[in-house]
C-alpha cells in the first residue's frame, strides 16, 4: 500500500494511491500520517477502508505532493553504509555503523524547490533508501526483530553541504541540516509490498546525467541489522525516519567535484518507492 | 517570568511559577508550553493573564514536574565549548563550534529517573545551560540579532555515553541520544529575568561530591554567537532547545574516570535557574 499527503506545506492532508493510480482521501480516517496513526494501526486500517471501499476519491491534478510523513521525530542517519562510497570518500570500511543526525524539519515533499545555503560551494546529492518506523523498538536483540516495527519505505535525499559538513569541525550534523535538506516521498510504500529492503536499485541524476546507480545488497549494514542496532541506543518511535545510507557517485567522489548550483535538477528514484524531482535555488 | 510543566509524562499541564513560589495553571490560556504557544506570542500573553489575576492557582505537592517545553523539534548541541572542559578530554579549543544532536526525544523531567543503557559502563554526566527558542530564525547577521529569537533559558543535563560516543565512531550522537538522557528544566525562565547569560555559574555534584562548578563566561563561543551561528546553517523554530556546552568535570575527565552506576544520584543547577536531581537506574 502506498500512502502520501497532498496539498499546500503545513496543509496535507492524508491519502492512499491505488495500484491503478487513482488518490483515495484518508483525511475521514486520520488528521494525518503520523507517528500517531502508524502507532495506532492506521495502515491496517487504511486497507480495511480501501477493501471496504468507503474512500472518496481526490483529484490529482495540480496536487503538491509533500513528505509522506509529517513531523518525524528523528531523522536518523548512517553514514558510509555502501563499500563504493565509502572508498570514493576516501573512508576506511567502518566496523560498526556511523550514526549521525538531521535536522527533522528539513523534510520537505519530493518535487520541492532545494536551497542551496547562503555561502554554500559545496551542496552535494545523496539518493537513499529510508525506513519508517511503525511501531516503538527499544533493545531489539536480533536483526529478525526489526521487520515487526518498521511501516514501510520511502525514498529519502539526503542533501549535504561538504564544507560545512567536513570542514568545519569533525562533527556532520551541521552540513546535514540545512533548511530544505531532506526530501522526502513521493510514498511510503508498506513493508509487505517491498519484500526484502536488500533487493533494490536506486538511481539519481544531475541535469539528465547519470550519477549515481546502486543496488541496496551492497549495505555494509543491512538495513534491518541497522534498526536492531540503533534500537539498542536509542528508542524509536513511530514516524521517525532513518537515512540508510547512499552507494558511490556524489559530486564530493567525482573528477573536478561539480557541486550543486542554482538552477541544476536532481532527479532520483529507487525501485517500488517512486521517484523525486529537484530543482535547486538560493536560499 | 517561570514557565514550567506539571503532571505525569505525556499529559503535563502548563503553568507558571510566581516570585513567590506558588504555581498558576495556565491551561485555560494554552493547550502546552510548545513552540506553537512561544511562536504565538505566548510568553506576553501569560504575564499579561498574571496582571490581571485571570489565572486559578495550582496545588504544588505531589507534583511530577516534566520539562519545561514539550516536543522540542530539534535538541542541537556545542560540543567542547568551554576551554577547561576541552583540555580535561584532550581536545584542541575549536575555531568553529562543533555542533551535534540529541534525539529530542530523550527530553524528561528534571527529577525522573534517568536510564543508564544496557551494557553501558561510561555513562556521564554535563551540566549545561540551554537556550529555547522563542521565534523562527535564518540568516541571523550578527550576534546581536540572537537575544529576539531567544525566548528563555533553562538547565539541561546532557547526560552522555562515553564508550557509544566516543569509541564506536567518529560521530557522537550515538551515545548522546539513550532513552533519558536530557533531562530538562525545571523551569523556562525568560531573558528578560536572566539579563547577560554570561554572567551564570553552574554546579554538579554526584552522591553529594562537588564534580563540576563553571561559568558562562568561560564559554568560547558565547550563547548569542551560538545562536547566530547556528541560524546561517540550520533554521531554528519556535520550542528547539540549544545545550550550549559543559565546563570541566565530567568523569571522563577526572583520575579514576568515575562513571555513573545504578543508584547514583545527580544534582545540578544553574544560579537563577533553579535544580535538578536524577537518581540513575538500569535501562
Amino acid at each position: 500500500m502506498k500512502l502520501l499527503r497532498v496539498g499546500a506545506p503545513g496543509q496535507e492532508r492524508p491519502a492512499l494511491r491505488t495500484d491503478d493510480g487513482r488518490l483515495l482521501d484518508l483525511s475521514s480516517m486520520t488528521p494525518d500520517i503520523d507517528g500517531a496513526f502508524l502507532a495506532a494501526g492506521g495502515v491496517d486500517r487504511a486497507r480495511a477502508a480501501v477493501e471496504a471501499g468507503t474512500l472518496t476519491e481526490l483529484p490529482t491534478e495540480g496536487l503538491r505532493v509533500g513528505a509522506p510523513v509529517a513531523r518525524p521525530g528523528k531523522v536518523v542517519c548512517v553514514g558510509l553504509n555502501y563499500r563504493d562510497h565509502a572508498a570514493e570518500t576516501g573512508a576506511d570500511i567502518p566496523s560498526r555503523p556511523v550514526i549521525f543526525m538531521k535536522d527533522p524539519s528539513t523534510v520537505v515533499g519530493p518535487y520541492d524547490e532545494v536551497l542551496i545555503p547562503r555561502g554554500s560551494v559545496k551542496t552535494d546529492w545523496e539518493v537513499e533508501l529510508a525506513v519508517v518506523i511503525g511501531r516503538r523498538a527499544r533493545y531489539l536483540e536480533e536483526p529478525e526483530d526489526a521487520a515487526e516495527v518498521i511501516a514501510g519505505y520511502t525514498v529519502s535525499h539526503d542533501v549535504s553541504e561538504r564544507e560545512f559538513q567536513l570542514e568545519y569541525s569533525p562533527q556532520w550534523d551541521l552540513g546535514k541540516s540545512c533548511e530544505t535538506f531532506n526530501p522526502l516521498g513521493p510514498w511510503l510504500v508498506t513493508a509487505d509490498e517491498i519484500g526484502d529492503p536488500q533487493n533494490l536499485e536506486l538511481r539519481l541524476s544531475v541535469n539528465g546525467v547519470k550519477r549515481q546507480h546502486g543496488h541496496t545488497r551492497d549495505m555494509i549494514f543491512p538495513v534491518h541489522h541497522v534498526v536492531a542496532y540503533l534500537s539498542r541506543y536509542m528508542v524509536l518511535n513511530p514516524g521517525d525516519v532513518i537515512n540508510t545510507g547512499t552507494p558511490a557517485g556524489v559530486a564530493l567522489g567525482l573528477p573536478g567535484t561539480p557541486f550543486l548550483r542554482p538552477g541544476d535538477t536532481v532527479e532520483l528514484e529507487i525501485d517500488g518507492l517512486g521517484g523525486q524531482r529537484q530543482t535547486f535555488g538560493h536560499a
